[in-house]
């Protein structure tokens, strides 16, 4: 493998050839979808297919990259399952880079399980992902088969650091000789990117911190220079253009953005259910995203790409 | 829901009626299957369904309870999600309770997800499980979606705090305000389970501690008197039944202890390899769910049950 095949490197060209990092969640629900596909498609999870590929369809000349949420689709059992491969698959014969959100992990010999199958393209791994989302609390042997997994297949990782929502901190802020439990986190993180970014700027292992703490974001761009960022917490969760602006590097790479609801559902909240309502959801959708991309250019880095 | 009906309650049920806390992990890895199913069953998903459905035959008569683990069938993409599915209604109709190894989480809403999926009987969920195993690092409000599901569907969880694995100490051992990570999520698991336990020994959530950690073991059986554990590490990863004596209540239950491969790949071990071999790999799972069984008899508080 090239350093050019490499996961942060394909994600910052993606980055660059869009000229944005806005990352689109794909958090299909039952009641938010528009009432012709919740009613029309035969099944939840075929409801959860057509919707997503037409979400998939409006943003793929737009941004770099998608996030399909997991839970929402495992909700639905094995139909819901079939559904995701066939949102994951159809992401990518778009050119979307896929970052599932799976939030993974478990100790060493089962977390390789989780990477074989999830990470690296269709024919290496059995989903064909191009990175996944994984959960710190079992330990550094429990994150080292799928950074190798990654490494091998050209894959990457985003480690869950600084949550987004309002009782993250409960344990990730608990203090342990001098610093928070996520800085513990954020330094081994960091040490895995540097250790995998060979003569790149960032490393294949990313960091998952919250849009909502925004002091946070700007002490651990710091504290984590090869680390790419994976910012949840836009949007519906009240992180704003100016909340994330700390998170990119001077050239307007290293951050990727995601908004979920706020761009999905977008045909059913203000401004956006007045232009064009549930019947021109896709160009609700569209609008979204083109307003998220106008404000991130406005307000932060990612108006130098 | 009488209290009848609750986890804790079917739990300790099952334990006493088959007078043993065996929990027979179903690992499923190709390559460790016997030949006949390797080769014989058309497809991955499918061998890993009739091994899966052979292990159970076994075992239904003899265990309270079976653990899927989610990753080794997750690595066979949507096929082996169906096969998950059919494992687990399998064990069920055996009289088993089937307790999910997935250890997901997310923020709260989404947690609603993996919650509703999971936890409850079918019709009620769409796997069917009684139990799920679930990771702390996001915090409460990420749980409370759990506690609030499986109250309501009867089920239960067992949340992560000390780890069977060598590096689980790296983020679990940290100690802050004069204890380590892991007693600090102890303590909120253990609110949990004192706050759903109504007028039982035990709460509907539960813990997962290391056998391979025997102090800490019996530290947290102190901390934690109304929270069942789940206890992993056993034989294969190098825990004995005197390192579990300590997790029990006097009454020889509060306890399951878990054996994977030691059990479903028996046939490849000895001593059950020379007497069996890979013909009789049923037989070699009965005799070495035979010998845990009496070995937590003779050295433990489940000789008492």
């Amino acid at each position: 493998m090239t350093n050019d095949d490499s996961f942060p490197s394909r994600l910052a060209a993606a980055v660059r050839a869009r000229r944005t990092p806005v990352l689109v969640g794909l958090d299909p629900r039952l009641e938010s979808l528009p009432a012709a596909l919740r009613n029309g498609a035969g099944s939840e999870a075929a409801a959860y297919g057509e919707f997503c590929r037409g979400v998939i369809d409006v943003v793929a000349p737009l941004v770099p990259a998608v996030k399909p949420q997991a839970a929402f689709f495992e909700q639905l059992g094995p139909a819901g399952m079939q559904a995701l491969h066939q949102v994951i698959a159809y992401a990518r014969s778009r050119g979307l880079l896929v970052i599932l959100d799976g939030k993974r992990n478990d100790i060493g010999s089962t977390a390789q399980g989780y990477a074989e199958g999830y990470l690296g393209p269709p024919g290496a791994s059995a989903w064909g992902c191009d990175a996944l989302t994984v959960s710190p609390y079992l330990g550094d042997d429990s994150l080292t088969p799928f950074v190798e997994t990654a490494q091998a297949r050209g894959a990457g990782l985003f480690v869950l650091v600084k949550t987004s929502n309002p009782g993250g901190g409960r344990f990730q802020d608990l203090v342990a000789e001098g610093r928070p439990l996520y800085r513990h986190v954020a330094e081994y993180v960091e040490s895995l990117a540097a250790g995998t970014r060979g003569q790149q700027e960032y490393g294949l292992v990313g960091a998952v911190v919250g849009a909502t703490y925004p002091a946070q974001l700007a002490e651990l761009r710091q504290a984590m220079p090869h680390t790419w960022f994976l910012i949840p917490g836009y949007g519906a969760q009240g992180g704003t253009a100016q909340d994330c602006a700390a998170a990119f590097d001077a050239r307007g790479t290293g951050a990727i953005i995601n908004s979920s609801r706020a761009i999905i559902f977008a045909h059913a909240r203000p401004p956006y259910k007045e232009r064009f309502g549930e019947s021109r959801w896709q160009a609700a959708v569209e609008a979204a995203t083109r307003d998220m991309i106008d404000e991130l250019r406005a307000a932060t880095p990612a108006g130098r790409l």
